[in-house]
């Protein structure tokens, strides 16, 4: 009989999916060119092209049984140990390849990480502002998810609020910096008194806490800066990456979980990904994706457009007069919406052909996220229409 | 806190991949030509030279943004559409665009359709002999396996077992034709029996039993024969299909279900696998695997050499006296142990070097699997290496 629990998710349309096909179906009507959607953070610009000749490669050079044969139900053993020093290089962590699992993705990253540390009724928190799907990543597990309410000074983390809602139930934290929506960049100051926190809690409580660290914006952070890797602060971190934005493959799904060695029972979690996989129907991504990314693992796509971008954007928003927390990294900004009610906002935006995102499937009210993984000459054309937005419609 | 559940398992390996692994590290000691490693389903045979010039020139001539660009989450529409057309023309189905969900392979095929038609506590009914990974599919939705005792005559369904362990508790029945281990294929007398019996068994307990075909092996029919296509014979079919065997791309981790356009909901069910993909970190299969199956979509493997290998190791069992089925597709052989501990007389093989898989985890005592994809070369070395086994051992 089909599941009642499935069906009823079927009204359940992402808002951010909902305007993006309103731009796509209002591109075909007037010119796509003439409508500024900042709805999807779907990556502007191409793979590096070495990823491409290194998979034309693989395909003249590789015998066709051995590229496309099934992985090791862990992932493919040279590419696990690539994973490793690459982040190991990078951030002196002491990866082996036994502590990395390839994933479909960051989603499929976060499935893994979010089932081994949880059971059905446990509580996992994160933070507004927060990606919408958090919502049913965690709800598939069974386990439940808190938002705590954001610090909108800065979009770091609220940590009274953090701290009121930590408790006993409380077993896995979910973050995600560089920040979807708000840009926000977690400092190492926010991170050490996040894994502080946790440590404390951890003792008083007499069980682990274990950090999921979400990390797909690593490698756009703007003014020459990085991002604090977040297991270098707090041993109990799983961190789930990406390849979608730093190489632009969203589509090739490829990413991993990376556990920390001196995780409790580091040995035994990526063999229990490989038990969960086998429930989910994950059974490894694309091998060919997988040997791909080993041989580019240190490069990265052009990802300058996006700070360019993103200056444009502060600068026009600020000059305008909105109230707007610069961000550090990715490809989103998250203003404060001109009225309260921010879906109000967007519908009226909407009517000026600007397609952006409200708040509230974020965690936050009163505020817009615009994806900027877009042609630069867009984002310059759109912002005298931003201007004469907010002119006519709130008098600015 | 680290999962009990998920750590329990741990222990629960595959007794095909401790045997693999065995046979592999057996081969370094002496030299893989000299180990007959009949443990695992990996095809022997390289992918249609036109699936790789395909993709090469996909990487020459699209631009990377929209090649690696994420799909919608029901899949590429001119995937969908390209599948659609081929069924239909293959099996006169009425398939459109909206009855077909890209996938990860038949794995996470069979994890969207069993969660589609299941809750947990609900009972599925599969049929001995069967793939040992249908407990671990099964259980990760919730529902529970009830495997009905086989039909050792010729490996088609034991109807009366059947008859007597359907009842209101069960909501879907797993097939999987052509069969691993036995080899079997279906006939459509069979299938029509089968169909005959659900819709009885739908009129009686007042609710729907859906089919869930497992279809890997479709294309690998012997003496020039078909596969009946299962859901020709009853519209509450979900058929799971995977490339792995067709194309020989079990890495590359591509299939697809297909709803019947008559199946109950038929036009809800592919958007509700979208709202398990949420849950379950899917978010479809890699976009070059999508485009690219689609260019060949009508195309095999040279798939000749598994005839070839059934023919040779029939022939050559039954010479030595073994009983056996002959497979009609597949590159399983499924023989009887030639004593009733099937573990015990394949524990005695290896001494021989003649790796074979047990049948206990297949569900039916006393048997073992030979997967004959490999060289035809080594089949034949392993002929006499079989005769000296059975007579040494068993004085055949």
């Amino acid at each position: 009989m089909i599941n009642e629990q499935y069906k009823a998710m079927l009204g359940g349309k992402s808002v951010i999916r909902s305007l993006s096909e309103y731009a796509t179906a209002r591109g075909a009507a007037i010119g796509y060119d003439n409508v500024f959607d900042y709805s999807l953070g779907n990556p502007s610009v191409p793979c590096p092209p070495d990823y491409t000749t290194t998979v034309i490669d693989m395909y003249e050079t590789v015998e066709p049984v051995a590229l496309h044969g099934y992985s090791p139900s862990l992932g493919i053993p040279s590419v696990r140990e690539a994973i490793a020093d690459s982040l190991n290089r990078r951030f002196g962590m002491g990866y082996t390849a036994a502590h990395i699992f390839p994933t479909t993705g960051a989603a499929g990253a976060l499935a893994h990480a979010l089932r081994a540390v949880t059971k059905p009724g446990d509580e996992v928190i994160t933070f507004a502002p927060y990606f919408p799907e958090y919502q049913p990543y965690v709800s598939g597990t069974g386990a439940y998810l808190t938002v705590v309410p954001a610090d909108t000074d800065n979009f770091q983390i609220n940590f009274s609020a953090f701290e009121a809602a930590l408790g006993p139930q409380t077993v896995a934290v979910l973050i995600n910096t560089p920040n979807n929506p708000s840009g926000a960049v977690y400092s190492e100051a926010t991170l050490r008194r996040l894994a502080d926190i946790l440590r404390a809690r951890q003792t008083e409580y007499g069980h682990d806490i274990f950090l999921i660290s979400d990390e797909p914006y690593r490698e756009i952070v703007f003014d020459g800066g990085e991002q604090p890797y977040p297991s270098k602060y707090y041993d109990n971190t799983l961190s789930c990456y990406s390849w979608s934005k730093s190489l632009s493959l969203p589509g090739e799904r490829i990413g991993y979980v990376a556990v920390n060695p001196r995780a409790t029972d580091a040995d035994l979690l990526v063999p229990m990904f490989g038990q969960i996989s086998r429930g989910t129907g994950h059974n490894c991504p694309s091998s060919t994706a997988q040997l791909a990314v080993a041989r580019v693992i240190d490069e990265t796509s052009d990802l300058s457009v996006y700070e360019t971008n993103m200056n444009l954007l502060y600068d026009a928003l600020t000059s305008i007069g909105f109230d707007v927390v610069r961000p550090g990294g990715t490809f989103y900004i998250f203003p404060k919406a001109l009225e309260d009610d921010a879906t109000a906002f967007c519908m009226k935006a909407k009517d000026y052909d600007l397609i952006l995102v409200p708040s509230e499937s974020f965690g936050v009210p009163g505020y817009f996220r615009m994806a900027y993984c877009i042609d630069t000459e867009k984002v310059k054309r759109s912002i005298p229409v931003l201007e004469r937005f907010a002119r006519e419609v709130y008098g600015l």
